[in-house]
Protein backbone atom coordinates (compact mmCIF):
# COMPACT_ATOMS: atom_id res chain seq x y z
CA UNK A 1 0.00 0.00 0.00
CA UNK A 2 1.52 3.13 -0.75
CA UNK A 3 1.29 6.15 1.50
CA UNK A 4 1.78 9.81 0.01
CA UNK A 5 3.64 12.24 2.09
CA UNK A 6 3.40 15.65 1.89
CA UNK A 7 5.53 16.24 -1.10
CA UNK A 8 3.62 13.49 -2.90
CA UNK A 9 -0.01 15.79 -2.95
CA UNK A 10 -0.33 18.78 -5.49
CA UNK A 11 -3.92 20.53 -6.50
CA UNK A 12 -5.95 18.68 -9.18
CA UNK A 13 -5.00 15.20 -7.93
CA UNK A 14 -7.66 13.26 -7.59
CA UNK A 15 -8.21 9.93 -6.08
CA UNK A 16 -11.44 7.22 -6.91
CA UNK A 17 -12.57 5.09 -4.01
CA UNK A 18 -12.53 1.59 -5.10
CA UNK A 19 -15.24 0.21 -3.08
CA UNK A 20 -18.71 0.93 -2.70
CA UNK A 21 -21.07 0.60 0.24
CA UNK A 22 -24.81 -0.13 0.01
CA UNK A 23 -27.08 1.80 2.40
CA UNK A 24 -29.42 -0.90 3.66
CA UNK A 25 -33.01 0.19 4.98
CA UNK A 26 -32.19 -1.16 8.09
CA UNK A 27 -29.44 0.59 9.50
CA UNK A 28 -30.79 3.62 8.25
CA UNK A 29 -32.68 2.99 10.74
CA UNK A 30 -30.97 1.97 13.49
CA UNK A 31 -28.56 4.10 13.19
CA UNK A 32 -31.19 6.92 13.44
CA UNK A 33 -32.06 5.40 16.72
CA UNK A 34 -28.74 5.75 18.20
CA UNK A 35 -27.82 9.19 16.95
CA UNK A 36 -30.60 11.10 14.74
CA UNK A 37 -33.93 10.13 16.32
CA UNK A 38 -36.16 12.05 14.25
CA UNK A 39 -39.23 10.07 12.22
CA UNK A 40 -38.20 10.68 8.65
CA UNK A 41 -35.19 8.67 9.44
CA UNK A 42 -37.16 5.73 11.80
CA UNK A 43 -40.42 5.13 9.71
CA UNK A 44 -41.64 5.00 6.22
CA UNK A 45 -44.94 6.37 6.76
CA UNK A 46 -44.12 9.82 8.48
CA UNK A 47 -41.10 9.69 6.07
CA UNK A 48 -43.94 10.69 3.37
CA UNK A 49 -45.24 13.06 5.01
CA UNK A 50 -41.87 14.91 6.10
CA UNK A 51 -39.76 17.44 3.90
CA UNK A 52 -37.60 14.53 2.44
CA UNK A 53 -40.99 12.70 0.89
CA UNK A 54 -39.38 9.21 1.65
CA UNK A 55 -37.10 7.35 4.49
CA UNK A 56 -33.72 9.00 4.15
CA UNK A 57 -30.58 8.73 6.03
CA UNK A 58 -29.20 11.07 8.64
CA UNK A 59 -26.90 13.41 7.17
CA UNK A 60 -24.33 11.81 9.65
CA UNK A 61 -24.62 8.16 7.97
CA UNK A 62 -23.71 9.62 5.00
CA UNK A 63 -21.10 11.63 6.81
CA UNK A 64 -19.55 8.43 8.52
CA UNK A 65 -20.31 6.28 5.20
CA UNK A 66 -18.34 8.81 3.16
CA UNK A 67 -15.14 8.51 5.71
CA UNK A 68 -15.24 4.33 5.37
CA UNK A 69 -15.03 5.29 1.75
CA UNK A 70 -12.19 7.17 2.24
CA UNK A 71 -10.92 4.50 4.61
CA UNK A 72 -10.71 2.25 2.13
CA UNK A 73 -9.74 4.69 -1.05
CA UNK A 74 -6.80 5.03 -2.72
CA UNK A 75 -6.18 8.70 -0.81
CA UNK A 76 -3.43 7.43 1.54
CA UNK A 77 -1.60 10.39 3.32
CA UNK A 78 1.20 9.15 5.61
CA UNK A 79 0.14 9.12 9.03
CA UNK A 80 -3.62 8.84 8.20
CA UNK A 81 -6.65 10.06 7.01
CA UNK A 82 -6.88 12.98 9.96
CA UNK A 83 -8.87 16.32 8.99
CA UNK A 84 -8.55 19.32 11.14
CA UNK A 85 -12.34 20.47 9.68
CA UNK A 86 -14.46 21.32 6.92
CA UNK A 87 -15.14 24.94 5.72
CA UNK A 88 -17.76 23.61 3.37
CA UNK A 89 -20.28 20.39 3.98
CA UNK A 90 -23.65 19.65 2.50
CA UNK A 91 -26.42 17.14 1.53
CA UNK A 92 -27.62 17.76 -1.98
CA UNK A 93 -29.84 15.18 -2.31
CA UNK A 94 -31.22 12.39 0.46
CA UNK A 95 -29.68 8.99 0.72
CA UNK A 96 -32.26 6.65 0.13
CA UNK A 97 -32.42 2.88 1.01
CA UNK A 98 -30.54 0.73 -1.46
CA UNK A 99 -28.47 3.34 -2.26
CA UNK A 100 -24.76 2.23 -3.71
CA UNK A 101 -22.77 4.81 -2.39
CA UNK A 102 -18.86 5.58 -3.53
CA UNK A 103 -16.71 8.60 -2.74
CA UNK A 104 -14.37 10.75 -5.02
CA UNK A 105 -11.51 13.22 -3.41
CA UNK A 106 -9.77 16.49 -5.38
CA UNK A 107 -6.86 17.79 -3.75
CA UNK A 108 -7.47 21.81 -3.86
CA UNK A 109 -4.65 22.97 -2.34
CA UNK A 110 -1.55 22.01 -0.84
CA UNK A 111 0.48 24.19 2.42
CA UNK A 112 3.71 23.21 4.18
CA UNK A 113 3.77 24.24 7.80
CA UNK A 114 5.70 27.31 8.59
CA UNK A 115 6.33 26.18 12.21
CA UNK A 116 6.27 22.78 11.56
CA UNK A 117 8.23 21.10 9.10
CA UNK A 118 7.47 17.54 9.47
CA UNK A 119 3.95 18.15 8.29
CA UNK A 120 1.68 19.94 6.65
CA UNK A 121 -1.93 20.56 5.28
CA UNK A 122 -3.72 19.64 2.60
CA UNK A 123 -7.34 21.16 1.21
CA UNK A 124 -9.25 18.43 -0.51
CA UNK A 125 -12.91 18.21 -2.03
CA UNK A 126 -14.50 15.43 -1.04
CA UNK A 127 -17.84 13.86 -3.63
CA UNK A 128 -20.23 10.87 -2.20
CA UNK A 129 -21.91 9.76 -5.21
CA UNK A 130 -24.98 7.78 -4.92
CA UNK A 131 -25.34 4.68 -8.01
CA UNK A 132 -26.95 7.30 -10.64
CA UNK A 133 -23.61 9.57 -10.29
CA UNK A 134 -25.86 12.24 -8.30
CA UNK A 135 -23.74 13.89 -5.15
CA UNK A 136 -25.54 13.40 -2.03
CA UNK A 137 -22.39 15.04 -0.10
CA UNK A 138 -19.92 17.43 -0.86
CA UNK A 139 -17.46 18.77 1.38
CA UNK A 140 -14.14 20.16 1.42
CA UNK A 141 -12.14 19.63 4.44
CA UNK A 142 -8.17 20.34 5.52
CA UNK A 143 -6.21 17.13 6.20
CA UNK A 144 -2.91 16.55 7.98
CA UNK A 145 -0.02 15.00 6.34
CA UNK A 146 3.00 14.34 7.07
CA UNK A 147 6.53 15.39 5.25
CA UNK A 148 8.71 12.95 4.08
CA UNK A 149 10.79 11.75 6.53
CA UNK A 150 14.57 13.62 5.70
CA UNK A 151 17.62 11.01 6.69
CA UNK B 1 -42.88 19.81 23.72
CA UNK B 2 -42.83 23.71 22.54
CA UNK B 3 -41.62 23.55 18.73
CA UNK B 4 -39.91 26.77 17.32
CA UNK B 5 -41.48 28.29 13.80
CA UNK B 6 -39.13 30.47 11.84
CA UNK B 7 -40.69 33.47 13.30
CA UNK B 8 -39.72 32.07 16.90
CA UNK B 9 -36.34 32.74 15.76
CA UNK B 10 -33.96 35.60 16.33
CA UNK B 11 -29.97 36.09 16.37
CA UNK B 12 -28.73 35.58 19.54
CA UNK B 13 -30.81 32.91 21.33
CA UNK B 14 -28.62 30.02 23.03
CA UNK B 15 -30.00 26.73 24.00
CA UNK B 16 -28.89 24.24 26.14
CA UNK B 17 -29.02 20.51 25.75
CA UNK B 18 -30.58 19.09 28.94
CA UNK B 19 -28.71 15.64 28.53
CA UNK B 20 -25.21 14.54 28.15
CA UNK B 21 -23.92 11.46 26.48
CA UNK B 22 -20.48 9.45 27.82
CA UNK B 23 -18.20 8.12 25.36
CA UNK B 24 -17.04 4.61 26.18
CA UNK B 25 -14.61 3.13 25.08
CA UNK B 26 -16.00 -0.09 23.52
CA UNK B 27 -18.46 2.46 21.39
CA UNK B 28 -15.29 4.51 20.20
CA UNK B 29 -13.41 0.93 19.25
CA UNK B 30 -17.15 -0.57 17.21
CA UNK B 31 -17.86 3.06 15.63
CA UNK B 32 -14.39 3.67 14.44
CA UNK B 33 -14.81 -0.60 13.15
CA UNK B 34 -17.65 0.15 10.69
CA UNK B 35 -17.05 3.86 9.87
CA UNK B 36 -13.22 5.15 10.92
CA UNK B 37 -11.10 2.00 10.88
CA UNK B 38 -7.80 3.97 11.57
CA UNK B 39 -5.73 2.38 13.94
CA UNK B 40 -6.03 5.75 16.67
CA UNK B 41 -9.68 4.71 16.93
CA UNK B 42 -8.83 1.20 17.47
CA UNK B 43 -5.92 0.38 18.95
CA UNK B 44 -4.97 1.90 22.35
CA UNK B 45 -0.69 0.92 21.54
CA UNK B 46 -1.16 2.34 18.27
CA UNK B 47 -3.32 5.73 19.28
CA UNK B 48 -0.41 6.43 22.17
CA UNK B 49 2.21 6.63 19.04
CA UNK B 50 -0.04 8.36 16.61
CA UNK B 51 -0.68 12.46 16.81
CA UNK B 52 -3.72 11.62 19.22
CA UNK B 53 -1.02 10.53 21.44
CA UNK B 54 -3.51 8.05 22.51
CA UNK B 55 -7.31 6.45 22.25
CA UNK B 56 -9.25 9.17 20.42
CA UNK B 57 -13.28 8.56 19.05
CA UNK B 58 -13.54 9.24 15.38
CA UNK B 59 -14.51 12.85 14.60
CA UNK B 60 -17.81 11.38 12.74
CA UNK B 61 -18.39 9.49 15.92
CA UNK B 62 -18.18 13.29 17.54
CA UNK B 63 -20.39 14.52 15.01
CA UNK B 64 -23.23 11.66 15.21
CA UNK B 65 -23.47 11.70 19.11
CA UNK B 66 -23.80 15.94 18.83
CA UNK B 67 -26.95 15.50 16.63
CA UNK B 68 -28.36 13.25 18.97
CA UNK B 69 -27.37 15.58 21.89
CA UNK B 70 -29.33 18.36 19.35
CA UNK B 71 -32.31 16.62 18.49
CA UNK B 72 -32.77 16.25 23.05
CA UNK B 73 -31.64 19.77 22.89
CA UNK B 74 -34.32 22.77 23.85
CA UNK B 75 -33.74 23.73 19.61
CA UNK B 76 -37.19 21.93 18.52
CA UNK B 77 -37.35 23.40 14.99
CA UNK B 78 -41.01 23.12 13.53
CA UNK B 79 -40.41 20.37 10.75
CA UNK B 80 -37.63 18.77 12.86
CA UNK B 81 -33.35 19.31 12.70
CA UNK B 82 -32.87 19.57 9.28
CA UNK B 83 -29.56 20.53 8.31
CA UNK B 84 -28.90 22.18 4.71
CA UNK B 85 -25.48 22.15 4.99
CA UNK B 86 -22.25 23.38 7.13
CA UNK B 87 -19.76 26.49 6.06
CA UNK B 88 -17.62 25.16 9.38
CA UNK B 89 -16.79 22.38 11.32
CA UNK B 90 -13.52 21.66 13.26
CA UNK B 91 -12.87 19.33 16.15
CA UNK B 92 -10.26 21.40 18.51
CA UNK B 93 -8.96 18.64 20.54
CA UNK B 94 -9.90 14.88 21.20
CA UNK B 95 -12.99 12.92 22.57
CA UNK B 96 -10.85 10.26 24.63
CA UNK B 97 -12.77 7.41 26.09
CA UNK B 98 -15.24 8.71 29.26
CA UNK B 99 -15.67 11.82 27.87
CA UNK B 100 -19.19 13.57 28.87
CA UNK B 101 -20.35 15.27 26.08
CA UNK B 102 -23.37 18.18 25.78
CA UNK B 103 -23.91 20.46 23.23
CA UNK B 104 -24.95 24.74 23.18
CA UNK B 105 -26.28 26.37 20.45
CA UNK B 106 -26.22 30.02 19.35
CA UNK B 107 -28.75 30.84 16.60
CA UNK B 108 -26.13 33.54 14.29
CA UNK B 109 -28.84 34.62 11.45
CA UNK B 110 -32.50 34.51 10.56
CA UNK B 111 -33.43 34.65 6.69
CA UNK B 112 -37.32 34.44 5.18
CA UNK B 113 -37.23 32.62 1.85
CA UNK B 114 -37.98 34.84 -1.04
CA UNK B 115 -39.24 32.02 -3.19
CA UNK B 116 -41.06 30.10 0.06
CA UNK B 117 -43.05 31.98 2.46
CA UNK B 118 -44.11 28.65 4.64
CA UNK B 119 -40.42 28.04 5.27
CA UNK B 120 -36.97 29.98 6.44
CA UNK B 121 -33.30 29.61 7.01
CA UNK B 122 -31.22 29.69 10.55
CA UNK B 123 -27.92 29.86 10.68
CA UNK B 124 -26.49 28.52 14.15
CA UNK B 125 -23.27 27.68 15.68
CA UNK B 126 -23.34 24.29 17.80
CA UNK B 127 -20.39 23.99 20.57
CA UNK B 128 -20.33 20.86 21.53
CA UNK B 129 -18.22 20.24 25.20
CA UNK B 130 -16.22 17.78 27.43
CA UNK B 131 -16.99 17.33 31.13
CA UNK B 132 -13.95 20.17 31.56
CA UNK B 133 -16.23 22.64 29.31
CA UNK B 134 -13.72 22.25 26.80
CA UNK B 135 -15.08 22.68 23.14
CA UNK B 136 -14.27 19.16 21.26
CA UNK B 137 -16.51 20.19 17.92
CA UNK B 138 -17.72 23.83 16.66
CA UNK B 139 -19.72 23.95 13.90
CA UNK B 140 -21.81 26.79 11.47
CA UNK B 141 -24.87 24.97 10.19
CA UNK B 142 -27.69 26.24 8.53
CA UNK B 143 -31.30 24.32 9.00
CA UNK B 144 -34.70 24.43 7.32
CA UNK B 145 -37.40 25.78 9.40
CA UNK B 146 -41.14 26.19 8.78
CA UNK B 147 -42.85 29.41 8.92
CA UNK B 148 -45.55 29.93 11.91
CA UNK B 149 -48.90 28.33 9.39
CA UNK B 150 -51.59 31.09 8.71
CA UNK B 151 -54.63 30.74 9.37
Amino acid sequence: MKVHYLEDFEAGQRFEGASRIVIERDRIKSFAAEFDPQLFHLDERAAGDSIFGGLAASGWHTAAVTMRLLVDSDLKPAGGIIGLGFEESRWPRPVRPGDELRVQSEVLEVRASKSRPDQGLIRVRFTTLNQNNEAVQVSVGTLIVRSRPTK
